[in-house]
């Protein structure tokens, strides 16, 4: 096993990066060398977030291109908004440094897709193919040896998972994935419609059949399943801080005695994949501030009920993104996350 | 329009028999008689609920068959827990009381299928037989004359009105609901799974396919559609005090620039009934406090996905139980509901 | 009592706002003329806040000066920001309107106060002389004829009202006010720290000892005192949407048993104020969604524990605002708010 | 620094049972040996509570005397319902256990004042005497060699530790506790009052100037202060599952400019307290999850505000009563808990 790591965040003052600053400095083989915000100015990080306090003494600085390309870390976490990690790979990749991506710009490889999905050009269509998905429990093998890393979408991470052993080994046909997500998938920035007071005690659906992360779902099903995949995608904003939970309905005929053995077996050595007992199906709680995705199942015969649960913010981003750096670094997969 | 009448409430201290306190205590045409509780002792209602002092000073009685069955009310609504109001109901009605019932004895037409749900043997064939199924948008003009009215349960008032228009007048296939309800859907009991630090910030499914609302759905779908009707239904809890959203997926060859004019046709002189524009979905909010039932609809072609809302303490039980009265006793159907 | 009176609301799409729109909907002397806003475009007011589809159909328009001077309402009801109304007021008054202030402008006598609470000099002096503070339960007589009434800030509606019998009648000393509010206290600005990841599932305190309201507060206590009255004032931000409770101490040596007497008789005649029998406190819930102020006492000999709670948006607000107009326009007091 | 020690939990099915597990499995130097439950029948630890499933396969057994009596373990935690614990711990003490106890029986050094706050008489009295207040900031010495420590209540936790430095080394007279809790802090067991439903959105006082707390406080407070110390203490109950925030108003004449560097001095060397910069205050989110007290202060010559916040289950509860065992067998104090 390699030695300590340095590592830098970009993004570091996002709900999403301050998950991954967290995880960092509770990380045996990892220092934090740099954090870095678009929005805000130069700070001490314990300032900006007083929980912080006496765990670090970090400035978080202003974003600056050159500075993380030339610094010294070895991998650079990306938790920017949307479109900016391009701007970004190109250098920090011929710098030599390796990049997990927690925002989109890597994950579709098909860039009308993308376009599509995000509505602007893909400017760096040339690290696009070298990108690997992150899903650790599908490519391991390939993150291994990867320069980029486009960690997957917090709805995709726990809609593949939860798909993939019936859509690699089972006939299927309709795919409904009713999906429900607390307010931090929106991120932090100040919108009129995730004020406590319209969110709390309401429910809503959101991009009916339109979110951005459908065409991410549909890249991963096609691939398990060797075909075209489409699914019925309805987002849902549920007034709590953090998890996802989807409850997805699958056309398959699979026997009920056989369907647990079907997902135990897929996922016989995964750590972070918990899978149910009969008659049980998790819950936010059972994954808040955990790596683990937790699927329970139900069959009858001609169609599948799988319930799947995250933690948006860990094996739905900054989680996911330190599993990957362990793959990547040679560190056990776990390290730093349990 | 007759006079003013006099109203009892047998199980005024839970949660819908507090609404339909207040409800009633605005009402133009009723005045109420006597409030009664199972659980509590004899009280008054403002003492027990301090947010009613200066509006009732009535007292909240133990439940007394004769008093209640005796007593000069013309009309008595039971929101008492399943299974209670069967042994209440054959007296009242001899009596020569009208009878509006929140709880589920008298909804079930099949009495297997009811001792199956509710895991007790059924006392009151007779008046099954002559109750009205109290979903004022279908049976209106049974409901006029009725005796005794079911009030539907929550679910099912936001699906059946949901999908009405589609199984009544589309061909269709399968019908999956996906129904997420707020807290006081479980009632008022002490229970440890419905604790403030147990529901806060989580999210869960529960009694998923399993759930006795079911038998009901179908029930009224079938009655809809011709033809024997099977539903897929997972219903999760949320943690907001009050509403259900459904979310309900139909395979069904619906033209997309057809659908919204079939749901608008349908319920045109519906006062409680809105269809939301093309691309809107109704919220929790939007019907919190109201007796509307908000339905939003998108079609692609071969599926429909219908999104319905109601407050499940108003239009899913004491709202509709109100609306229900208006039409027995010939007040106008919104009064007192506005 | 006067007939049907026309009224109009300039910022009518905040919180106050639409609780004033929907409270004049249900009140059977008044007839909204217009609905304004600051900052929204011309729009049907039930597509801005679909649960008022089918209540009203009004148009909400970008305010207007000179058509809200121009129109044919009597009464206009100010809900902007601080500091807006002062611009608006003028010319009402010239042309003969009655003017109901929700904001700040013409609530402190004092023209340095007001300058050093809100970081802008005073513009209308002239007027700010004539405004009655419009806090029923101890100007009535004053605003029967008020042409503009300046209605009371939030915190020291709860505050005043649940010190007057004390500050009035008693020597006291120390006054500590610790006050808790909802989240909709802060309008609906899209703000960082009301978002609902941020607040939720938090508690924290602001402003500590230098909130705006406090000159206010204690110009009022200053007043019943017939000295100058200092107070300490910590405010804090509960994760609720609405509601006001202020758990109040005083230096004051009133005895035990007579303290509850004090009060009740102080507020006989008060219909929206409700002292709680001994040893009782009231909470949010039993103010919340009425115009109700719950107060409950506790002596020790030497100090007073007083908890007052109200809705900030009714009582707090919009409730007051429309009883200031009740009586006003010679209309019951209670009219369309129980 | 001695090797690994076995502990043992009774109680581990309650909140704050449920976090010493978490902390224990994390604690390099400890192992559990055994969890028991009074209520709970015998049951995989990780099936009650799936979000330890992968973690620990540890049973939860019946509590039983005679078995954790003469079990293996080093430390007996006890995290029982008040009265329970001194029915244990003279066996325990006898077998040679050393004891750390979550609950009240081993707090009040004054019996009588412990059986009117409790309402039982004292069984252990023995050993109540070589008891030592938990407290490792002011009896760290002591806690090192105790065979028993009182882990301190929640409430005076934060209120001890956020007085100490004042009542120590100042002249003060009055001092107001307005404290706030999360839910948690009443445990898990089922009652009406902390249903969701019943909370959520709600915000009350309860046993005003009445808390079993309080003489906790007062005879901590005494210490320090060598002299008889009263205070007035209001608890209210947080829409929130953990954490408790206490703003403390103090008569003391203390210099605004002096009054941080007094509470920096005197908590120099504690890793578990931070003092914030001066006109910045606590809130929950701010300590919620880790082991700190964190305290802001402001004077303004003749009073002091503290603001003081914990985490009730962790410094509040089970993260003091690791830092207490770390201490009693010479861990480094903070591990396990950063």
């Amino acid at each position: 096993m390699p030695g300590v790591i340095k590592a830098d965040i970009a993004g570091a003052t996002g709900y999403a990066g301050q998950e991954l600053v967290d995880l960092l400095l509770r990380h045996p083989n990892v220092r934090i060398n740099a954090l870095y915000s678009t929005t805000d100015q130069p700070r001490k990080f314990s300032e900006m977030f007083p929980r912080f306090a006496r765990r670090t003494g970090l400035l978080c600085q202003k974003l600056d291109a050159k500075k993380i390309t030339h610094g010294e870390s070895s991998v650079v976490f990306l938790a920017l908004p949307h479109t900016c990690s391009m701007d970004l790979v190109p250098a920090l990749l011929r710098a030599g440094k390796r990049v997990v991506d927690l925002g989109a710009d890597y994950r579709l490889k098909s860039v009308p897709a993308y376009e599509k999905a995000y509505g602007v050009p893909h400017k760096d269509r040339d690290n696009l193919r070298q990108a690997v998905y992150g899903l650790p429990e599908l490519y391991r093998q390939k993150i291994r040896k990867a320069q980029i890393v486009a960690n997957p979408g917090c709805y995709p991470t726990a809609c593949v998972l939860g798909l993939a052993p019936l859509v690699s080994l089972q006939e299927f046909d309709s795919v409904i994935v009713d999906a429900k997500s607390g307010v931090s998938g929106a991120g932090k920035k100040a919108v009129q419609d995730m004020l406590f007071t319209e969110v709390d005690e309401d429910f809503r659906a959101y991009k009916v059949n339109s979110h951005q992360h459908m065409p991410e779902i549909e890249q991963e099903l096609s691939k398990l399943a060797g075909r075209r995949t489409q699914i019925t995608f309805v987002p849902h904003l549920l007034p709590v801080k953090r998890g996802i939970l989807e409850t997805i309905y699958v056309g398959a005929p699979v026997r009920p005695s056989k369907v647990l053995e079907l997902y135990r077996k897929f996922y016989t050595h995964e750590p972070f994949i918990r899978i149910r007992e009969d008659g049980s199906f998790p819950s936010i709680k059972d994954v808040e501030g955990t790596n683990f995705c937790d699927i329970g199942v139900k069959a009858d015969g001609s169609s599948v009920i799988v319930i799947s649960a995250i933690d948006n913010l860990l094996k739905g981003a900054s989680g996911q993104a330190v599993q990957n750096m362990n793959i990547m670094f040679g560190f056990p997969e776990t390290m730093g996350l349990m």
